[in-house]
């Protein structure tokens, strides 16, 4: 953990790698007869923590690379864990006495006490919901068997906001649109995923713009369905996405070539000559690369150089690469330096 | 004429070329008891462009390559023309009984039947006003001697509009000032200049927004001055705000070094890779580059091949080169297509 390595969901190794970067499922639970984290004391608080370490460490399977307090992570790792999707935003805010559990590859991990006593999240490469389910749900039997989980026969696992009630589960892929966004044809497609019980939002959760046209769509609904049914959705509209992005790529190529050529060798060129380079413009740019890795416009660079890049140019992952805190003026000296080196590279 | 060739005015040949591309010094006058081009019937008009021609073609060492009347001139030619500063805008319209006498290198030219009977000018590279307004006095004097001016003890010579009477003389330098713009001294500069007696417009005339950090300094009073002395004027104001302009690029290279770098690496790569480039967008970034040339940021391209791309670059000269009419969409190709290629050459 806190190293240069990316994690094992970020290699583009799953099914539809080259559109969709990753799948995430997770689950709300909470344990019976305790308090939520919202109201418990931060004497009881403490004591889930406690609880909960003791059973997860109970499963040697699931050998830890991190097992740490919110007290101990500074701002920097914390926002090196946020920007891996490992930890939320929320996570340093807050009641003091939370954790988190996460294996070195990044692909399980576990939240203690933020909304609810437990978030269980298993992440992998590509379009591969079904697998991530099943792997999830097998960790959650054995953590529920040792817990005991709070649940309702008539509603379902209890969670602490009733938007998670039921199943407590959220489906989620990352997705990168670039054919939607330059045709035009995104809201509708977005419009037709809301219709279907699905959220889009930008690549940074809920509120924030969308930068390199990468997407996250994640279920709505938690309740009244199967955890498979509601995979299933996400799955297949997301497969039905995956269609109308591909078709938009090869209508963009076909029509408007020059525009996307364009449009791709710029990025390219900027990304190898620029000497300060922001977050978002990276991202933006570094997006615009994929489009022209993955339509053949460019020979390189490779997906997985591609997908790295993106994480360590995120502002804590390119301060604990360079294993320095640094203004944001050095970082984005320092990010145009990185993304020079790579690039020429490979 | 219509060629590919720039004028001997842009060849960076001239003292200070550097910073300055161009000197000019234009004169208006009229031919005495001929009313005004505003106020003569075409009768009056056509008669005077024949007046005219004879009296030019008396000089054999002015051999024009061009005269030409404007009812000839395709809207393309007229562009083409305007662009390189040989006619104005206005040559093609109002009164159909205009001509326009212009040396192959560009350096002397005339308008006959514009605002007034005639418009004299000379054109030279780099900061040169004094031997420019010795060359056009030259010319003035053989060509007033043939044709007699409108001429008032008083007030000098008569003009059709109040601001050229006096001299009729408009001196003017094309100048470079990423320096003053990018360290925001340029409106300080701007209004010192509006102080003396001086106006800075943008590259191409008034009321077009600056671009490529290329300016035209030029007197607005013409009465109550020698030609000398209002040349020395416009020479000695810019002779100063070439010094501001050179302290100021020294002060960005030793402060705010990542911030040209990027900014003059990037505009590099885009102009060597993009693949639709529109005229002010490529004008934007020749001005970058010119500075990172100047500077020894960047070890190519030459002056020379800097201020003919910006003469190819505009509209009328792209389609000329390339010998095509061409809509605005396939210029920008063609145009991204011609800088690419002499980036590349050089």
């Amino acid at each position: 953990m806190f190293s240069k390595n990316i994690g094992k969901w970020l290699e583009p190794t799953g099914p539809e790698a080259d559109v969709v970067l990753s799948s995430r499922v997770r689950l709300a639970r909470n344990i019976r007869g305790l308090l939520f984290p919202g109201h418990a004391s931060p004497a009881e608080l403490e004591s889930i923590v406690q609880h909960c370490e003791t059973a997860l460490h109970r499963f040697s399977i699931y050998e830890p690379d991190l097992f740490v307090r919110n007290q101990e992570l500074t701002p920097l790792r914390a926002g090196y864990l946020t920007e891996r999707h490992l930890i939320s935003p929320d996570f340093l805010r807050l009641n003091q006495h939370k954790a988190a559990f996460i294996l070195g590859d990044e692909t399980l991990s576990v939240m203690i006490n933020e909304e609810d006593h437990l978030r269980l999240q298993v992440l992998a490469s590509g379009l591969d919901l079904g697998p991530v389910l099943k792997e999830l749900q097998t960790f959650d039997d054995a953590l529920g068997g040792e817990l005991g989980y709070a649940f309702s026969e008539q509603l379902g696992f209890l969670t602490a906001c009733p938007t998670n009630v039921g199943t407590g589960l959220r489906a989620s892929v990352l997705i990168h649109l670039p054919g939607l966004v330059l045709s035009r044809e995104i809201d509708k497609i977005l419009r037709g995923a809301l219709q279907v019980g699905l959220a889009v939002r930008g690549l940074f959760g809920e509120g924030t713009e969308t930068k390199g046209n990468l997407f996250q769509i994640s279920n709505q609904v938690t309740l009244g369905k199967s955890e498979e049914e509601i995979v299933e959705g996400v799955a297949k509209t997301t497969q039905d996405i995956i269609g109308y992005e591909r078709k938009m790529r090869d209508y963009l190529l076909e029509k408007l070539k020059p525009e996307v050529e364009d449009k791709v060798f710029r990025a390219d060129a900027v990304l190898r000559s620029a000497r300060l380079l922001s977050s978002a413009e990276a991202t933006n740019l570094l997006g615009v690369l994929r489009l022209g890795v993955t339509t053949g416009l460019l020979p390189k660079p490779d997906l997985r150089t591609l997908n790295e890049l993106l994480i360590l140019c995120r502002p804590s992952n390119l301060q604990v690469y360079f294993d320095q805190e640094m203004p944001s003026q050095e970082r984005d000296a320092r990010r145009a330096e990185l993304v020079r080196a790579r690039l020429l590279s490979v």
